[in-house]
């Protein structure tokens, strides 16, 4: 592989080659708990609470483009797609670090704008921002938020944990934001006029919705293993497994897909729902006992969560996900989107 | 001003715009001590030590370029401007989370001599590396690296604290680091082979070493303020005395400056000592009763500190820095390196 490009071997394969790159000591272990490879990092420093660290970054031409969306949800969503991995770990969101990467031709205000996006839901979900960096950049925006919270109490929620009759389910609804995204390349801004269910649609791929209050409450709540939905359940689903050794069985009609998006993709909806990405909603797993309980507490704080299958014992013999359809059952592909494939 | 752009109003006239445009609450304040502005953000969590949080990018074509510098050096650089920043506040390192920005046509071998790099400075240093977000950038390289450090005992040095009086003084020596990028302009990797001299200096450029240690000295010996020199004494001293609301006093023939940039450059010398840059030096001041005392330390510890001139009282009607020459006292422009003017 040493000979080999980036883009060969993909975005999960240069993780695992860079943490080999790094000394034993170095690398997560000792007070970083969790390192790469789940949704946050966690450390536990050796006075307080364990502390969870989340990173991601959005650019412009990859992530955004700025004749499709306004600053205002930019700035708006370079924060949320932070948080809604702080909610995956049912964690509280603290601090957030903004650094800027700009041409130096943009608007003032359009960068007041951003921060003002981003400035109201930190607002709302109690979160700081500490600012940062800003950076010259030649050829494109990007926006890099690196978030900190809190796990009062010192536990929270991994993508290790889910154990063989576990309920797996979702909150919300699937497959908005790939249609969103849809809409968009179809029509552009002009997308917007089409109907009032275009129009919410595309709000969910620009405005996705951090499930913090959600998050905390799986935690407290049971739950043995969460990951929030950014590559598409096909695609995080197999992190979740992979992380606790175990199989799934899905139930395709069980899938909660938004009618939006039936309505309006009649023949694209379910690859939406299923590989379309971005929906940020959470991805869990819960003892069957403990479901109708947290599906009460969840309506309670607005939310709703929906079993779609369940946790099957590992084994490396069987494909790792089938999906029960109404013809019977059979394996199903799994698949993350990938940045450089 | 709403109709400027960035590249009118600069990174400094940007940051403070984009505070104004947070709410109260989502700004620095409360939990979060310091913000924006200091070389770290300050947060002290409800349970634990304080945490100290700094970010830092280097860009493609800005900050590194690829025919100058290796990628295991490249590593080295992208976590010791960060350490650098956690030096400055006295702080220990703990936990680094990098998001690399790529083409897709890397080759996996440099990546990986990269976080080579990046791993041996963060053994040295008691870092470890979180991993972070993987993204692709279609046109230019970038390694965003935000660090968190622990401040044990709860205190910090910011820039704000010099008192009139004080004396103001730097660590090591200052201007190698411009000097070495002036001959990597000149000679691109070539000039490796005219000196040895020269090639300290592109080292010096090239792979800047964090004063870590010193910065817990400075801390633990009384310093009442501080700051790391990444744009050049006259850029940054003004920082550290609006901070503190005070003047200075500087001696032209005490500030310490690297024989071999005397003796390469003969005409630019004080220049590069004094607005070069990314020194990665510890610019601090402390009661003069405490200074002797402190230079013992810091020898002990292999480090120099050289005292430069001292602190006066703020008064908005005189120069915010004078220097002491040969022939007399003459205010200096101060000025600080502006990615976008």
């Amino acid at each position: 592989m040493r000979g080999g490009l980036v883009r060969d071997i993909g975005e999960f394969g240069l993780i695992s080659a860079l943490q080999q790159a790094l000394p034993d000591a170095a690398r997560a272990g000792g007070d970083l708990a969790l390192g790469i490879g789940d949704d946050a990092a966690l450390w536990r420093p050796a006075n307080g609470d364990p502390v969870v660290i989340s990173t991601d970054s959005l650019v412009e031409g990859i992530h955004f483009r700025l004749d499709w969306t306004d600053w205002e949800r930019l700035g708006h969503k370079s924060l949320a797609v932070n948080l809604s991995d702080i909610a995956a770990m049912g964690a509280k969101p603290a601090v957030a670090v903004v650094t800027l990467a700009l041409r130096g031709n943009e608007r003032v205000a359009d960068l007041e704008a951003l921060y003002s996006g981003m400035g109201a839901l930190a607002l709302a979900s109690g979160t700081r921002i500490a600012g940062g960096d800003i950076v010259s950049s030649p050829y494109a925006v990007s926006i890099n938020v690196t978030i900190l919270g809190t796990a009062p109490g010192g536990r929270v929620l991994t993508r290790a944990g889910a154990n063989p009759g576990d309920l797996i389910a979702v909150s919300g609804t699937l497959g908005a934001s790939a249609a969103g995204l849809k809409l968009l390349q179809a029509g552009g801004m002009n997308a917007r006029r089409r109907a009032t269910t275009a129009d919410l649609l595309i709000e969910a791929h620009l405005r996705p919705q951090p499930r913090l209050a959600l998050g905390q409450l799986l935690l407290a709540q049971g739950a043995t293993s969460a990951m929030d939905l950014s590559d598409g359940l096909l695609g995080d689903l197999p992190k979740l497994l992979g992380a606790s050794g175990a199989r799934a069985r899905l139930v395709e009609g069980d899938i909660p897909v938004a009618a939006a998006v039936r309505a309006l993709f009649a023949s694209e909806w379910f690859q939406m729902a299923t590989r379309g990405g971005e929906d940020y909603e959470l991805l869990f797993t819960i003892p069957r006992a403990k479901f109708t309980e947290l599906q009460s507490a969840a309506l309670k704080i607005g939310s709703t969560v929906t079993a779609i299958g369940e946790i099957l014992p590992g084994d490396a013999e069987l494909p790792q996900i089938v999906l029960h359809t109404a013809n019977g059952e059979r394996p199903v592909r799994s698949g993350a989107f990938d940045h450089f494939s």
